[in-house]
């Protein structure tokens, strides 16, 4: 930008802020320990030096700003979105690196920055071979990002004016507009509940299933966070039907706007079901899954409770940007998997943890390309796009569709650079589009059974 | 549309030109004729004959709807330019069903849609073998085409509203805002005098060169239209350098908006040269071009004149949508031809011949996303996206995005529709943007040295 963007930054508060979040992430370094005791291999003291050295800097940075301004502007907020996101990932590839268990410094920070945007790909080629202190810590990497995702839109992107939350805010009437805005501490406390609340109970579920209740809490952190990490190399197709439909039931769950969730849990399910966005989400799942459950039974001959199960946990998996892997997709007919391919364009809801571009704003942009078919013919008509029943300011339509063009482009650019360096074209795209959606697995030589270890 | 939209309709206006464009379809058809007579094969009736009913049904349709009212609005325009179209490519694929050479209806149509188009995809597996007044019809569907692109343009797309022509007349105001409009004919004229001049000079110079008059006057059609019909099996590869030089150059100036060459010839250079879109164009070709040719040096060890040649050639005709092949590049390292696949995403200047999504949309887009960035540092700046000096109304702006996106989408449905043929990702991306941007070859099965014969 131009130089007036660095003039008179608040630097103080920003390192301030950053001091704090790198206390909390050391905090729930130290939540590995238990782990640390009951496993304890060659590489004990990788988790408390850890966590030791990234309190003592968050400490510092916290305490030596003690006097710096509370003002915090746009500016301010973009700074700390993008270092905290920087600085949380270098200090959560320390028990990696310290431990020797990822020496490389490079494949270290991708592992912990792929865990913290809950990408999910991993560069692990032998993930069971893993200390259980280190594979927790890597599966708590997704659930603070997640969780910080969620915490993040709600207090700081409404101070930046980003679109997409003010969409939320302007649509989500009921608990936004006239509440979440002012009460904003209130209501990102009352999405954490809803969070660990969920967590808890997929742990439970997934332990009384066929779990141990390390498998059981990794696979819910990585689940409620739209991960995608496993512990096991085989991902979820290691377990059997029952843990699959339980963590498909979950991945929707976290792909759903949690404010939903604070309406469903306060008995508003009309609320739940008027919402249009949870329909096209819901609506997306079922279409796109009878079509590849159809095709996997013609074509591939597998029994039908089988199919249905193969195409409702990838659609879901993909959907939502889990990413988490139940059966090869690219072993199916090209269409079926051009479908999931597809879906990777869409993403999970907004106010959801998961990631890719958002149903709400495919949704947007339907309306409003069908408004401009009808506006083109009807020149003089007032056509605006409704969404729950109210029109949508033009300004969040173009900031929607900003948005959009930014996403193409940068995917285009990224597909490019990857090409460059050698991979083919199903490789380059996919890579592309499964780091930009958060998703993990793509197509070509990044699919679903492969992993990222061989990318330089 | 709702019914409104069929209420009222001036059905006999619309007969009445779709039935004058099919005469002058007939009137040009009969062109070939000398080539009938030079080459006569064992089908010299098929020319005449198809002119004569096409001709007819064209005289019918003009002379039974004498007093229809002479009022044309948008819903009018939007339908002549849909259903001429498709009259045109039905009558025009009469000559080819006619004469026995593409005995089946659906491969002629597609044909003949294609030169209409100026896509250039054939289905033709020995064009050689052809009748050469055949060949002669399937060039100039070509050159119809481009033509009608700027007359259809010039002419009707105003009366519609279209953002791609009210952009062309907003910023061109040397000729367009003060002159264009209120003296279309008069414009569309001078356009079509141009075309005209840039091919009689096109058609010298190849036969100047290494062909002869029947190759030079289809190869002149042919990239003049930027179509990608070629009288050769091995399209231009058939040729030696200097045909490629002069095809290079004319392949420019077809891709280059017609209005420059207009101030060109009036001694305007600094009208040209101040023209944005024009100067992006140009950069475009030179540093995708310098970025090809560089690869090929170093991995294909080719000499760096021909390096240079086929990196210029393919770059010019993949970039303005003409599809003329002089060299194989999917044979090229992955990331040399995906560079290849990126430029059919851009296309050719607004007012040109050229197809896609045109190179003034790209460059709004970009603008537009620039100054979304700052807009969101600088809420309360006023920052308009600013083309050849003058601000953009942001209605236009808006204009361009949903083309985009109604362009993606269309491009992501006919993909998935390709691929449920049972065609793989390349093919299907490749046949499906290579169609859509009216390009001819594109990647997989659809390479530059395969053609579409194969699909059903």
């Amino acid at each position: 930008m131009s130089e007036s963007f660095f003039r008179n930054i608040n630097v103080g508060l920003i390192i301030r802020i950053i001091g704090f979040l790198l206390i909390v992430e050391g905090v729930f370094m130290l939540t590995a320990l238990p782990f640390t005791y009951l496993y304890c291999g060659p590489n004990c003291l990788a988790i408390p030096i850890s966590a030791a050295i990234t309190i003592a800097f968050g400490a510092w940075g916290w305490l030596s700003n003690r006097k710096a301004s509370k003002q915090v502007g746009k500016r301010e907020g973009y700074i700390i979105v993008t270092f905290s996101w920087l600085f949380i990932s270098l200090f959560g590839s320390l028990p990696f690196i310290i431990s020797g268990e990822i020496p490389n410094f490079t494949d270290a920070f991708f592992e912990t920055m792929s865990g913290f945007t809950t990408t999910g790909a991993t560069i692990l080629t032998d993930i069971e071979s893993m200390p259980k202190d280190l594979l927790y810590w890597r599966s708590m990497t997704h659930w603070m990002g997640g969780m910080g995702v969620i915490v993040l839109s709600v207090a700081i992107l409404p101070i930046l004016g980003i679109g997409g939350m003010q969409l939320f805010m302007a649509e989500m009437s009921g608990i936004t507009y006239d509440k979440l805005h002012p009460r904003i501490t209130a209501t990102a406390k009352r999405l954490w509940g809803i969070y660990v609340i969920l967590t808890a109970l997929l742990t439970g579920a997934l332990y009384v299933g066929e779990m141990d209740f390390f498998d059981a809490i990794n696979h819910a952190f990585s689940t409620m966070a739209t991960g995608g990490f496993s512990t096991r190399n085989d991902s979820i197709a290691a377990f059997g039907p029952i843990t699959h439909y339980t963590i498909i039931l979950f991945m929707i769950l976290a792909g759903t706007n949690f404010t939903l969730h604070y309406f469903a849990l306060h008995g508003q399910f009309k609320k739940v079901f008027a919402n249009q966005e949870f329909k096209a989400y819901l609506l997306v799942i079922i279409i796109v899954t009878l079509i590849i459950a159809s095709g996997l039974v013609i074509n591939k001959h597998f029994p039908i409770e089988q199919s249905i199960r193969d195409a409702l946990f990838t659609v879901v998996s993909i959907l939502t940007t889990t990413g988490f892997v139940s059966s090869d997709y690219l072993s199916w007919p090209g269409m079926l998997w051009m479908l999931v391919f597809a879906l990777m364009f869409i993403g999970g809801s907004a106010g959801s943890t998961g990631g890719g571009m958002k149903i709400i704003r495919q949704l947007l942009l339907i309306k409003n390309s069908w408004m401009e078919l009808r506006r083109a013919i009807h020149p003089n008509a007032v056509l605006p796009v409704k969404f729950n029943g109210k029109s949508v300011p033009q300004d969040i339509i173009y900031k929607v569709m900003a948005f959009f063009l930014m996403y193409i482009l940068i995917f285009g650019m990224a597909t490019i650079l990857i090409s460059s360096l050698g991979y083919d074209f199903e490789t380059s795209i996919g890579a592309s589009i499964a780091s930009l959606g958060n998703i993990g697995p793509g197509i070509g030589m990044v699919g679903p059974v492969d992993n990222y270890a061989f990318l330089m």
